[in-house]
């Protein structure tokens, strides 16, 4: 990193598009976002994001020569570190080259991009739950189920930058089938439209359609008995995730953001049963299992952590 | 490393003892080892494992200023990076301090102990089945179920220096209870002890006392029914713990060592089955399983990467 001016910190999800002015300490000075346009094509909806991200640096009195650099979490899957990019969520880009094009019309910045749950679990280590910890997984539990993995101080690759992915950790190897292909994941389980469809075959009346897991949480603090076993079985099944992963890496906290996250009272009784039952071993009993403390600004300071911590979120020099 | 002599490597189990030289290479160049004796206090067992090391020098014709280090593995759970150890099957050894000991013995070389499966694991990954690549999970499985994970082209240490412990992945919620405290986890099913107990409640009469997993194996080649089901749960359960480990850490190579490796063909196919069914996303399916490269050497070879291959193998400079 060369300049000292902010970082532009870009956050593609299927459900919004987030850009922000992330300072080199960390604190997100300006945000923006919009609704994930879902009629475009891929290059309405290039322009959509071009048009956000300019206007955070209008509205900041900033030209690109005054940033440090563009950082970037988009949903998965993607070929990183090329940043080519087809987010799951986002039909309209199939193998879109996002950081290219951020280069493209940044030129000369250094632009970094990764998954979206990277970059929380990125923002929640450097400025949130995991602050001065060296082992922490980060969770966003929403539509989908995705994480990111810091261990020895350092965020983890894997072989393909794939590592985190703990949605795909097997909690019940009986339990239904995956959209990944897999059968039992967490994010089979776990993950809101997973969770409401089951309360629905339980037999759970919203009374309107297109429900979702935020109305089956609002049932179960109603005391609703089948939204309720719903989310008991959804913290069972984190709790479990979080057993083995915890035991495998050796983390002293996981940090859970996400839609889900957001029914923390409810979610954490039957977590913490789980991590009773299936927590052995010394060394694992005391990680700290918190909500990230970022909100939802943990995806944007984490895209800018990409950039702005050294290489401590990203491989090598670079 | 200032030497450019052999390193001392160690390695104490519960079984054996071992003692060999590695070039800085990596190749074995001499080597010996003996049974632990179970009647011994602390002190006589230091004094054989002394013994030992003295043994293999001298037959080399080296003193210790003609090596370049001592690297030991040692059973679990230990102190690290202290090297006080209290190895679970060594019980005349409760917060021994192993490497202050074999610092004092081989005054002024320096001393680098860890976990035996972690050594064995540094080992595969150094000269093995996993050289060259960056993300590799080695794991052990005999009396209990160890591991060592490699991320990123280094050792993971995780928050205590327990990173790797494969064998505490949940890999059936309602499973059996297991040693740690646990439940489900896959060293309470895959464990030799428990897969010869398992399968001697489902009728196995082997018709001898004190039988062990070498035996049911024996009998499962010979083609004894509940052996080989004993052989096909313990496969399963390798290959839930290995399809979670591989989605979470994004690895490209497991390397199994350990007695029950010695039944791979009776293993391979139903750990493959459970690999197929719950291994998902793309980047997981292309992990290779594999046999340790190393077969029993593995472990001396491991115990000396610790010192031989800069801090690959240990963490930071020292």
């Amino acid at each position: 990193m060369t300049g000292t001016g902010p970082v532009l910190a870009i956050d593609v999800g299927g459900t919004k598009l987030a850009a922000g002015l992330v300072e080199p300490g960390g604190r997100l000075a300006a945000a923006a976002q919009t609704a994930t346009p879902a009629e475009l094509d891929a290059e309405g909806l290039w322009r959509t994001l071009d048009a956000l991200a300019s206007r955070v640096l209008a509205e900041a009195g900033l030209t690109p020569a005054g940033l440090s650099g563009v950082g970037c979490g988009c949903g998965g899957p993607m070929k990183w570190p090329a940043g080519i990019v087809s987010p799951l969520n986002i039909p309209a880009w199939r193998d879109f080259p996002l950081a290219a094009r951020l280069a493209g019309r940044f030129g000369g910045l250094p632009v970094r991009l990764h998954n979206d749950a990277i970059c929380m679990a990125a923002g929640e280590h450097w400025r949130g739950a995991g602050r001065g910890r060296s082992a922490m997984l980060g969770m966003v539990i929403s539509t989908g189920v995705g994480g990111g993995l810091v261990l020895d101080g350092k965020l983890v690759s894997g072989a393909s930058g794939n590592a985190g992915h703990v949605g795909h950790v097997v909690v019940d190897p009986a339990g239904p089938p995956c959209v990944c292909g897999g059968r039992g994941c967490l994010e089979a389980i776990a993950r809101g439209p997973a969770l409401a469809a089951w309360a629905q075959e339980q037999g759970w009346r919203p009374g309107r359609p297109g429900v979702t897991a935020r109305d089956l949480a609002a049932d179960a603090e109603q005391g609703h008995p089948i939204a309720l076993a719903a989310m008991r079985r959804a913290g069972r099944a984190i709790g479990i995730a979080i057993a083995s992963a915890t035991h495998l890496c050796d983390l002293e906290v996981v940090a859970i953001g996400g839609g889900l996250a957001q029914a923390w009272s409810l979610l954490l009784r039957p977590l913490e049963q789980a991590l009773r039952e299936h927590l052995g071993l010394d060394y694992a009993r005391g990680v700290r299992v918190v909500p990230a403390a970022l909100g939802q600004s943990a995806g944007l300071i984490g895209a800018a952590a990409l950039l702005l911590a050294g290489d401590r979120y990203w491989p090598g020099p670079g």
